[in-house]
This record gives C-alpha cells, structure tokens and sequence, in this order.
C-alpha cells in the first residue's frame, strides 16, 4: 500500500462567500455517492439561504492519482488518502462517509472522537452491534454539539416529504396498509460479473441492505411509527458468477428480499427488494392506504404524489396526480417556476441544506443515527426471519 | 321456508336458433355472479360462432317472486325455487352454481352424479376437503363425458390470455418474480353493515377466498406452474360492525392477507388480498419479471397489457402498452375494430364460449375443478400459516 | 338485383317478456354498426328497467343470404332485403338506420312518413341540404310523436356524461380552451387498399366526416354551445391505393383534417382527425380547460375521467382519475359494483335505452336531428375553410 | 439611473481549475434565467469532461445592491450595473443574454462588436427585423471565430435529443402529422396583476412569443424540416388587470394561441400555446406520427420519452415508455446509474457543456442565431394570419 499523501489543495476553490461562516466538509469516498454528495454541497448554498456556507475542502480515498483526478472532477479543494489524516485536519468540521458499509462504524466513530460533525451514507453499518456503537456515539457527540445524520436521501425528495406533512396532517387517518418495494433489474443478465457488491464480508447483504434499506426507512418514516415485525424469504437466484480473472466465484449474499410485517398500530406492511425486476430501473414505489385517504409514489415519476382523499364524494373522487412543483410544497420555494421538475441529485442538495440549518442551529437532525440503528435492527430481523423458517420474528428496539 | 315451485317456462324464449344444438343452462343464484353469468350466455352465441347454442332454460332462487322478477329481467325462460328440482329436470344441460361458496360441493356433486355439465363459481369450495370430493367427481364425470369448470373468469381477461400466451412462448424467459395484488375498499368505513360475507360459517373466509382466490389462480395460470409455500399474515381491521336489527356483531373472517411464497421453479411470489386499500376500486394488479422480459397488467385497466422486452437494446426498451383490442388477439377477432375496449362482463362471455367448445369438443375444459382444488390447497396454506406464526407452509399436491 | 325477399320470421325469437310493451326494430345494414347496435337492442332491457321492450324485430340487407346469416348471428326475428319493405311492415316500430352516409336521408324521410320512429347512425348525411330535411322532417315527426334521434353514441360514453354533468355543474366555470382529437392508424401503411371509405360519392368525405363528426358533436355537446367559425387544413397523404381487381385508384376524400375554432362565448378551439396517427388506435382525447377547473378524457380508456379543481388549494390540487364506474355516475346503477369497468358497446346499450324511455315518454330525444344537422352545418364550414386558403369561416345556423 | 458600479471580483472564486483554459463568461440579468443559467455553468465542468473551464466571471444588473446579492447567491466572481462595462471587460469570454427580449438585439449585437462569444435566451429577438441583424452578425462572428448560440433549451432535454437522434435513424419514417402543444395556467385568475409580460412593448407577444417560440423550435428541430405556412387564431381572454398601483391597465399581448401548418414535406402541424390550460403547469407535449412510427412527450415527465415501433406484429406493439436514463442516452453518460431522473435545470447544464465544446472546437453551435430567426418568422406568420382572418400565410425564409 503507497505511503499517504496529502495535496496542499487549492485554497482559493474553498473559500466561502464574504460573511458567511463556513463548513468545510471531507468527504471520504469518490464514487457514485461521493458524486452525489459532492453535487449537494456544491449546490445547497448557491440555491437555498444558508447559515453557513458548506465548503468542499478535503476529499480522501486511497489512490492518490485517482482521488485527485476526482477532487479536480467535483470541486475539492485538497485530497487525502487516509481517512485517518482526513479527520486529523483542522479545515475539516464535518466528516461525510461515502464507503462501502464495513467501514462506516470505525470511520464515523473516530471522527465522532475528533469532534466533527458526521454524515453517513446508509445503510448506517453491517450489523446492529456496530450501528448501536454508533448511535451511542451519536447520542454523546449530540451533547457536545456535534451532530451526526444518515443519508436516507429518499426522504428528501419533494414528493415523499410533502406525504410525511399529509399524513401529519391527518389526511389518511388511521393507516391499515403500507407497501413499499425498490425494483432494479441490474442483475438480471446471469453474465454480469461478480463485484464487491455480491460478497457478504464486504457489502454485508444484497438487494436487503442496499434497496431494503430504504424501504424500511421510507415507511416507517412516512408511518410515523415502528415495524414490530417482519416475516421474510431472501433468494440468490445467480449462485455463481464470473470473476474478472476468469472462472467464476461464488454470490454470498441475497439478490432479493420479500417480506411481510406488522406495524406497531396494527396496519399490515409488504416489502420488496430486488435486483432482478426487468425494466424496472429505479422503482422505489410506496402505497399507503388510510381510513381517510390513500398515498402512493413512484421513485421513477419522483416529481409525483397521487393523493386519493376518501373523505370526498364518491362521483368525484380519484387518485390525484400532485405535480409536487409549487412554491408551497416542500424544498420548491427555492427552485424554478410550477411544472419544472427536479431530479435525483436533489435529494443531496436538500440533505446538504437540512444538515447545515441542524448543524448552525444545533439541533439534532434526522434522520439520526438511531433512526439509522432502527432500520438496521429491522434488516436483522428480516434476515433472522428468513433464516428460521419465514417465522414472524418481533423487532426489540 | 316456502313449497317448492316451479315456472311453467316460456319455452319459446329458450329456443335456439335453427340448425345448432341447444346447450341448456340452469342457473343457480342470481345475485352479482347470477346476473354477469347471464350476460355470458345470452352474447356468447350472438359474438362467436359457437358449435351449440346456450339456452337461458332455468333459473334458480329461494324466494319465488324474487326468482321470477330475476328470470325475467335477466331473460330465464324458466325458474325453480329448489335446486334439487333445477338438477332434475330434463331441459337443463348444465348447471351453473353462482351461489355462495358454502353450498357449492353439494349442488356440484348433485349435478355431476344427475349427468349434468357443471359450471362452479370461484372458489370451488371453502374447504380442501370439500374441494378434493369436487374434483375427484369431475374427473369421473369427464370419463363419462361430463365436463365441469371452475368460474376463474380473470383468465379471461384477453390482456391475461395474452399474457400467457406470451408467457408461453418464452418472451419472459426464467421467471424471478411473480407478484400479484387485490386491492378494493368497500370496508374501510368502520359503519359499513355487517354482511354474510363478513361471517365465517357462510364465506369460509374474508379477502383471503374472495379476492386472495383470484391472485393465487392467476399466479399459477401466468407462471405455468404450482406454488411450492406460503408465508402469511391476516388480519381484521374492524372486529365488530352494525347489524341491521341494530347492536353490532362480530367480524369472523380476515379483512387483508398479505403473503409470499416461493414457486416450484425458484421464483419468488408476494401477493395481497384486501377491502381496506382506499380509493381502489378493483385493482388487481399482476407484474411479472423474468430473465427475458417483464410483463404487468391492472384489472382497472383491463384492455392494457404491459410489456419489457429484456433483450431489445437498451436505449430504445421500455415498458410498451399493448392496448389489446387487435384482431390477433385472444377473443378480440369477434369483437370490435382496434381499440375499441371490452369490459368486466365480456370475461363471462369468453368462459361461456369456452366452455360450450369444451362440450361440444369433449374436452377436459380449464380452469376444471382440479385447478380449483389447487388454488384451495394454497388458500388452506396461507391460513395455516396465518395460524402459525407466519411459518413457511409448504403446499400438500 | 335480386327480387326482394322477406323472412317470416321466428316469431318466438322476437317475443317481448309479458307485460311490458315491445319496441319492435327494423334494422338496416349490419356491418359493424349493426353488430353494435343489435348488442345494444339486446342487451338494454336485460340491464335497465325499461318501459318498452326492445324487440330485434326485421333486420335488412341487400344480399338475401348474408342478411339471413346475420340475423341468425345477431339474434333477429326476421330479414328483408329492400329497406322499402322493412319500412312498410307493420311489425317494425322504429327503424334503425345503419347504413353508408349517402343512404341516410331517403331512408329516414321514408320512414318518418311512415310513420316510424328513428335512430340514424352519425353523421347525419352527407350534405347539409339532406340534413335540413331531415331535421325538419324530425319536427314534423315529433310533433305526431314519432321521435328520431341521430347515433352519436359517444355522448352515452359515462366518462363523457360526467363530463358534461359536471361542466352543467359549474365545475369548470367560463370555457377557455376545448381540444379534442381523433386519432387512428389504419390508413398508415400506403398499401392499404382502396374501399368506399375513401370515394367521396359514396363516404361524403374521409376521416372528416367519420372522426371529425364525432369530435366536434362531443365538443359542442360538452361545451353545452355552438361553434362560431373554424379555420382548417385538410390533407391526402396517400393520393391513390390499390384496387381489389389489380391496379390502383384515387383517393377522394380527406386522410386527415387539423383546424381551430372559436365558440359562441370565445373559447378558443383545437381539433384534429386522422386516420394517420400510427398506434393510436381510437384515441378520442377530449380537453377541457375552465377557469374554475378542467377535465380530460380519452378514448382509449374509456372507464376514467380526469378532472383539475382549480378552486383547491395548489399543495394538493392536480389531476385526478375518476374511475367512473360509481352508482352515481351516469349509467351505472345498472351495471357493475365499482371498478368493474364497460366497453364500447355499452354506449350502443345506453343509446337504446335512452331512445326507449324519450319514445316511451314521448320525449324529444337528444342528440335530435337537429344536434346533427348543427354538426353538418360545422362539416360543411371546415370544407370550406379548408377549400379558401384555411381562411376562418363563420358557421350559419 | 445611478452611476454605474464594477465590484473588483473575488479572483480567488472565479479561478479555474488547473490545466484547463477558462472560458469566462459574463451574464447580463439574474431573474428565473439567470439562476438557471447559472448552475448551468457552474455544473457543466463538475459532470462533464470539458475542453474549457467555464467561470463565473460578470454578472450584470441594474441595481448594484441586488446585483450583488444575487453575484453572492449565483457564485459570480464580479458585478456590473451597465451591460455595455461588461462587454468591455476583459475578463469575459462570453456574454450571456438573460433579459427581455427587448434588449437581446442591442447587447448581442454590441457583444459580437467587442468580440465576445454570445448566448442569447429565447426568443432570439421581439421582431424579425432585429432577429435579421443578430443572424447576420452572427454569421459574420463566426467567420472570425466568435460563436453565437439562441438557448432553445429543449433541444438539451435528453427524451427530446433522443427524439430526434431516432426520427434522424428513420424510425419515423416519412412524417404525417407533428402536433406540439405548450400548456400553462398562471394567467387562469382574471386577478392576477399586470406584468411587463402582459405589455406588448416590453414582451412582443404574450403567449406565442413565450411558449410558442419553444413550440416551433421544437417541432422544426424534431422534424427536421421548416415549416411552410401557418393559419392561426390567437386570443386575449382577460383584457384588463390589475396595477400594482391601484386600478387596472390594459393587456396588449395574446393570451393564448392555436395554429396549425404544414411543413415543407407535407405533414400536417397543429400548434397551441397557452397560459389558461388550468392545472397544466409546464406541459410542453410533442407527439409526431411518421408511416413507420410515432414519438410523444411530456415536460411534466421530462425523463420519459414514449415510442411507437410501427414495424413491430400488431399483437406485440405498443407506445412503449422509455425511461431516458441509460448511458447510451444523450448526456446520460455523465450523469447517475439508469433510472435515477433529471431536473428541469439540467437542461442548461447540457447547454452550457455543448457551447463550451463548440467553442473550444470552433465549430457553429445549435441553435445558432439562424435557427433563432427562423422561429421568428414562424411567429411573424402567425401574427399576420391571426390579424388577416386565419388565412394561411405561408413563411418566407
């Protein structure tokens, strides 16, 4: 392994705008995520009043020509190839976690020690020993005034936060049913080679962790409440597949998930995960169904919301598409006129600006690393389910 | 209860056109079923050019005056107020059982042993037991030349038939996932009445035989192949309703099911039964993904199929809408020109017409009492598993 | 030309149930409206509780044999094969006239003044002359108690009365913009062969006076005003076809028609019919734009009404899909339980029934002969327009 | 006026990346536009891998207060209250046009005097006569090697690219019908307050010049071809609106505008361009019908671009949805994995990386000023054919 390095880093691409205090973030991770993240601090500031204004300052990953070839790509300043010299750094306050699972904890618990704040992309760790570290962790930083979220970045989008309001709002009183599935189909193709992704010790579980983890979020964040339990069958459709050197290796964790539940209120949940829905490319699709109205969501239509208000006579009720574009709706006062439409990456600059206004306000943001421990104890259940039989397995929070 | 009687019979309403054989129907039950079935016979020969011509010979209810007014609005030539007459009567061919599920093996078995033909509203019966007697009967009543079917009318959608015809060819290639869900709201008023449907010893069970009966035959018809178990959770939302006579009583049967299970093959199943989805009306949604292609369809829109092709390329694929209203398609060379659409009832249009080639042809008709004991077989399943802590049930064959 | 020819008739086929006085048709044509029609004469009075009883009495046409195969497949009494005969028979009450446009006039003027009651299939003729006789024949007619009504049977669409129940309603408040269009595909391919169709002697003109008739009577009916001028391009694309007997021939009439208008109150209008649009296949898209609201309909899925509530506030306001299969909606306490969607020839089964209680009740039925001339009258303006440099041409009533 | 005012600029914010030669760009307005263009070149060289680097450098406005707090929000480097000190400057390579159409002519005008590169908003100009003068500058810059680009934006819609990438493979065939609408609806109150865009001075036209000129460009660059003529109506339907000063003024521009056309080949257009479409809030719709095929879009679901394949077995075809989110969709390559949508703003990030490319590798752009005027006298036709009674008025190019 090469020795670590540090760029000097470009002072003047960091510099924060007259009179704003800065934030000056590291980010430890480049790929997909760290694009995505690298685009939200970019742009929060530029869009929405900041208190203070988030800085791109120091980006790490562990090949030094690579991470500065992604740190010119997306805007940092200075690079570093050792999380460890990230977190030492003082022109970095917060530490933001674009890796794969297994090395959240040890990250997010050593900046937590050096007295940044953090933010950690999801699922929060591999298993619920380490997430509950963390959240403890999380819990004493908070009474330091450091703070720490997890990127659950689905519920930054526009359509899923204005149905978190109706339903605060009582619109679909009492819930009876929630179903949420997150349909890929990149591994449709048994061809397609063996990656990190498809070893247990590395990614922890499949399509579970990685889509399941969002649609547990997702409802229990729109539900307002708990899963008290869940009954679930996982399959590995592919069992082995080719290996970049030749041959083929063995797939150790799950392509796909299925699985029931109960909420705490009594309504029932079904949930799907998987990586083999053809011609579904990003379909996290949510229904709620309450006494008094209905909601339902497609991750693929993102500017969307189809509200059905039961409370309405018949003749002239429907499902009514909410082209969730209008100044009063969540996050849109800032952007463009109604009936243009946001993207994707518009959950990074709403998660930037959420984490800066908790940060500069010193309130504790969500979702939490608890919040992050609860969907992980979930997972767990889901996988010990899945292990005994389908059994109704009840999550201990 | 009332003597039994019998109508005259305005034959000359019952007489077929010159030239084709008549096919003389009796008809049990006049309610919802009664009146779609009806609609059936009276098109099936004024559409397609069928080798016997179906008679509306004989209606049946309880009460003679309402049995009356029945056979005349839905154009009987005849009624009966007991079944055991109905079945003996020399101008009945084949009887059509549209009563609730608690009397069907009676009158089936009845009529199979009195040398009828027999057509058996779903589900064929609310026990396996029931079921298995049904079934074994039919089969003996097939070897003397007696045909009898089960009335799974969705597989007389012609986007479902289309569907499996595609299935078939192998446009799906392996399949992943099979899910399939019911979803009606005609309970989520907490005041909606008490109704038989809602008793146990009359319906056998809740949205489970109702609804669930529909998304496992589909299941198993679109997949070609058998559900190997079930993991399940049922629930009753609202436990007491109002009785007419005033007071309250309690609910007996399940208001949801959610369940999944695994096919023969490997692919995974998740289905959903339930009266409680507000603001679906009749939502039979079907989505299968396979290795080769995906397909999805809604009841609410019945004239659309949804289609992937998995091997185009990328940038031109998607999911395209089959509007299924082309002369090449199942049933539809009988109907109108190109998108011209159908409706609900023209699924009991299409099992008559089936049904009376089955006859004329003396073939084995399908879905037959067989195909229903399966579906009853699963249904038992989910019940057990219900019952059991939501364990992974196998399914007995 | 063969010697006219008239079937006795089964007399047994034509009986009306006892009680109810029959309505005894005399049908003329039975291509693919006569399919339509006799499905609607059929199936009414075993849907709704009708006054009268319609009874498939005579059906006509030229060629003895066909005509007796069609009865026998339609379900009528009797044949004819001059429309004179038919006209003359006493055993006919109404004559229902499906016939080629250029046939419309001389067989509803003869049986007017024979003193039966009408039903002409759209457009009313093919010359604005005919149609004033006719419509004043109508009067006269009316005012003897014959009732005659022209078949624009998209007004019977249930989506499309609500439509205008609405609209009536003031739900949509003043009329800014009306858009509808009509667009099929079946004349995409150039090698599509020639058919009376496309002769202007025979079809008046093409997809004018086929599509165009539809979508302006639904515009004016919906908009519950008059036309005031239009200004139109029409266009042959394909200018000669393929004769059966070899060769080719010219085409003569219009393959497609765009043009604009004004109503009476200065909504602006948009219209288009084609026979061009590949893979729209009866794609009737109407669009209402009010100051109060909207409403949006298409053909293709002709179960659903979308309607904007502009007095709602912009959080939760947008489109919403009423699924239009409700007790309360128009024409369906008589059908289905909701969800249960109908067809195309539900709109020949509401026609039937709506002409049954006007003559029952001795009640000018709409859409009148007038209805039809108005529509000729704005036919007549866009040929005009079309034939003087799309020049905008006032309509004369 | 007050005096003019330069701030010196924070170097340190407009400094570009290293290795990379800056393209400095200096923008005169800061409304809608404005921010939009901004985080179009602000983004552009953070996702995609451009030849220059484009900063930040000048913005421009008349207020020195708000043109420096909107300098801070957008990330300018540098500010100027005259947009003739800002052509002067020497740090700026590219002007780039935000204001009313008004001022487009003289500042584009001027800017290519100095010899800077422009980019000019739509439309080009308020009058064919100025819009002359630009195209002619603009051909003269070119030969110098200045580039001159008009931001039809929509062209950079990547449904829209692909669009047009398949109608130029042929999957169209031979073009029958093209029909483009614009829907918006906030002009619906008759309250809603006089604005400059309501006063033909300061606008031109209403609607057309707004929304229409997005329709033409659209369907002349889908189409590939000019237009030929056009007959159009155009309407004001609220005549008087409030002043911001008490009482109401007069509204000098059209409300809304329908036309139709035909194009060079002989397909037939139908055009419509209104802010009275109550509910549709950005609904640029395009549907083109070609003897081999059709394409539709939507804007308010700017990821989806709908295909017909008119070469596909009838049972099997279908407007299919693709979902314009895979690497092999234009400008999707830079951006996240399949399924994960864009945003409205994206289209100016895509503007902003294929101007750079032209003028690094001094190639014309598109839209050039040429096909700017050439949509203007589009519009110039409708304007005459609305003054002269609709009467088909062909364009002069």
């Amino acid at each position: 392994m090469a020795e670590p390095q540090s760029s000097a880093g470009d002072v003047t691409r960091a510099a924060a705008p007259q009179g704003k205090p800065p934030l000056r973030v590291g980010m430890v991770g480049y790929a997909f995520m760290g694009a995505a993240h690298s685009q939200g601090w970019r742009t929060a500031g530029r869009v929405f009043d900041l208190p203070r204004e988030p800085v791109l300052s120091v980006l790490c990953g562990r090949d030094a020509d690579a991470v500065r070839a992604a740190a010119e790509r997306h805007g940092w300043a200075a690079t570093e190839t050792d999380w460890r010299a990230l977190i030492a750094r003082d022109d970095v306050d917060l530490v933001d976690i674009c890796t794969p699972g297994d090395s959240h904890a040890e990250i997010a618990l050593a900046a937590l020690a050096a007295g940044k704040h953090v933010l950690c992309e999801k699922p929060l760790a591999n298993t619920v020993e380490e997430a509950e570290a963390m959240a403890e962790a999380a819990e004493a930083g908070c009474a330091r005034g450091q703070l720490a979220m997890v990127g659950f970045n689905y519920r930054r989008v526009p359509a899923i936060a204005l149905a978190r309001r109706m339903i605060t709002e009582g619109r679909l009183g009492t819930l009876r049913h929630v179903r949420v599935s997150y349909l890929q189909d990149w591994l449709v193709d048994p061809d397609f080679p063996m990656t990190w992704r498809l070893r247990k010790e590395a990614a922890g579980s499949g399509a579970l962790g990685d889509l399941g983890a969002h649609v547990i979020d997702v409802a229990q964040y729109l539900a307002g409440e708990r899963l008290a339990g869940v009954s679930a069958l996982t399959e590995t459709f592919v069992r082995r597949r080719p290996l970049p050197e030749g041959g083929s290796g063995p797939v150790t964790v799950d392509d796909a998930a299925v699985f029931t539940g109960r909420f705490a209120s009594g309504a029932l949940a079904s949930f799907e995960a998987t990586r083999y829905a053809t011609g579904r490319k990003n379909a996290l699709r949510i229904e709620l169904n309450g006494e008094r109205g209905s909601l339902a969501f497609d991750l693929e239509r993102l500017n969307e919301l189809f509200f059905h208000d039961g409370t309405e006579p018949g003749a002239h009720a429907g499902f009514r598409r909410i082209l969730v574009t209008e100044p009063d709706h969540p996050y849109l006062d800032a952007w463009w006129p109604p009936g243009h439409g946001l993207g994707y990456e518009h959950t990074f600059v709403h998660q930037a600006r959420d984490l800066v206004h908790a940060i500069a306000e010193g309130r504790r943001p969500v979702p939490s690393f608890a919040d992050g421990l609860e969907v992980q104890r979930v997972l767990a259940a889901v996988e010990e389910s899945a292990a005994k039989n389908s059994v109704y397995t009840p999550i201990v929070f």
